[in-house]
């Protein structure tokens, strides 16, 4: 059991009822997961794994000539505020379903959008925020090709929320999956954490910070290409800490491809900024959400070839190794702090940050 | 203009907010497509139609050994109450998206699944939820293969919203489109019209009608095969009456191939139920929405194949023509009426039915 849930298990047995918890990206929500939806959806009796563990999913497609591989994955965005420094909910949408993709080895292609809009929402806002997702898909070289538009009473939803479904096609020579890490392979970081997170919380609790910190959304399909493109298949695993943070991608990781993973405190990019905001909230960095960086495991003798092409595309100026997986302790994150100790980091157990993303 | 924008123009160059009307399937909605979302997206500089027209897109991918085609479609579903006669949001959500794919001429395969949650939700409301979804998804032979949750706080959303994204290939010979109508084509409809709206408002109006009627929600892409089986690429057009009904869809088609629709209302099968509600509310029943019937634009020489194959399919057993294409007026649809006269009929121009799917 890790620290974090002996110390304050809540009574998830008794549980009836759906909790903002659930949405977290953490424990609570991996339960929501493997007891709730998966089962129901029978994905155990497919032969895939009972739980989802990967962004996106591959799917064989019988297509003129034989068969075709499309990469898909789904994001709803429900962020408050709508806008916010850095971003706001339209570009996130398409960066989120495209880092997605990425993180499966996929070029993006083509996405589909969603909205349900409540009542009343500003059409100069609806304008922008659309204008927003073009922009963004324009940059990320990704069509829009097919929507809807729903819109529900006043009070049945807050302003607009932005389903977004991307495909896309696996780069050539890339076999990333969330089960592929193996022990000794290094894990590097793309850059600094936390920086989404901290800006939205800054606008939303008034923290002051707002001028000083910024969203880090951004789409990361192509440093991934820049990464597979100088190692292949050597590059065994990737994840976007979103939601749950770097704490909850590499637990995420650890679990799916059965190793330990050991983290070096003083290597974690923290900025300034969000460190002092954690701090003012009580929260730890690790758990805070980025938009625009990628934690990779990746094979030794590979791995400072690819440190190098990260730190020469503008996405991975900063990248870094901060640790490597082990074979011991399949599953557990560790950390050597600063203090010189080792502790565990465990994923968030219910809700920090609700509706970030 | 049509007589229905005739009696009730709104004020439309003065529409500053989101209105329920433009999540109508109606003429507002098309304005907001046209107006705001389209232009934003630059899908008329893509060289698509400014305004899309088609339920699901086409997507040219490249894939091992050449180039693939993947038919995509997505769809949010917000409809209250979320269990009715007949079905549930997760069914809905499932057929309603087979349906899109299924009126582009595809098979379906695969889908992805987003759920935005109210917090407070039961869970055992979730797991029937999910429970229906995965049935509804193994009855029509689709993957769910890739998901997202999120979880929003109390008074900002109703309940649960689903979105599903489907991945489809193309049948054999399939060459439909909505742009595709050609006159002299004979209009055939697959049932009868409006019964999901009526069972939804029945429940929702406390009506009295709710033991005698059911929504239709069923998936309709193994008719589509079989009309295609028949007759290959002389099925020109389809489309499903949804949101905006009969009305809706025969305008759309109409608008998007340049033809002229000539309807003979005696032939249009409205069950007594939903022409008894209709009355009582004061709806017109070709604005109401079904779920599980279609409309089909086939050429004459193969229109008796076709019905002959739709009747001998359980979701098409009360099969007619209603109607055929002609040259004169484009975009036009004109009803032959009962009582001798000739009427036009308009797309439905603001919000009849509020969260219909």
């Amino acid at each position: 059991m890790d620290p974090l849930t002996a110390i304050c298990p809540p009574p998830r047995s008794e549980i009836e009822n759906v909790l903002l918890g659930h949405g977290s990206g953490g424990r609570l929500m991996a339960e929501l997961l493997a007891g709730v939806i998966a089962p129901e959806l029978g994905l155990a009796e497919d032969g895939a794994a009972a739980v989802p563990t990967e962004d996106a999913a591959i799917v064989d497609l019988e297509v003129a000539g034989g068969h075709g591989e499309v990469i898909v994955s789904t994001d709803s965005f429900v962020v408050t505020p709508r806008f916010f420094p850095g971003g706001d909910i339209g570009e996130l949408a398409v960066n989120g379903t495209v880092n997605n993709l990425a993180m499966r080895g996929a070029r993006p292609v083509a996405m589909c959008l969603s909205y349900i809009i409540e009542e009343g929402l500003g059409i100069d806002e609806l304008r922008a925020i659309t204008a927003s997702v073009a922009r963004a898909a324009r940059s990320a070289g990704v069509r829009v090709v097919s929507g809807d538009t729903k819109v529900v009473g006043k009070g049945a939803a807050d302003g607009i929320y932005v389903t977004t479904t991307g495909l896309g096609v696996r780069l050539r020579c890339a076999q990333v999956s969330a089960a592929n890490a193996r022990p000794e392979d290094v894990v590097l970081i793309s850059g600094p954490i936390g920086l989404h997170g901290t800006a939205i919380l800054s606008v939303r609790e008034g923290l002051g910070f707002e001028a000083e910190i910024a969203s880090d959304t951004r789409p990361l399909h192509d440093l991934v290409a820049a990464m597979i493109e100088v190692s292949g298949a050597s590059v065994h695993a990737l994840r976007d800490p979103t939601r749950g943070g770097l704490a909850g991608a590499l637990n995420e990781l650890a679990e799916a491809s059965g190793v330990g993973v050991e983290l070096d405190e003083g290597a974690i990019p923290v900025p300034e900024t969000v460190a002092a905001a954690c701090d003012l909230l009580g929260l730890d960095p690790l758990h805070v959400a980025g938009e625009g960086c990628l934690v990779a495991f990746v094979a030794p003798d590979a791995a400072l070839d690819v440190l190098v092409a990260m730190r020469a595309h503008p996405a991975g100026a900063q990248a870094r190794p901060i640790g490597r997986a082990v074979q011991a302790e399949p599953g557990r994150v560790r950390m050597h702090t600063l203090a010189g100790a080792t502790r565990v980091v465990g994923m968030l157990v219910g809700e920090q940050l609700p509706r970030i993303c």
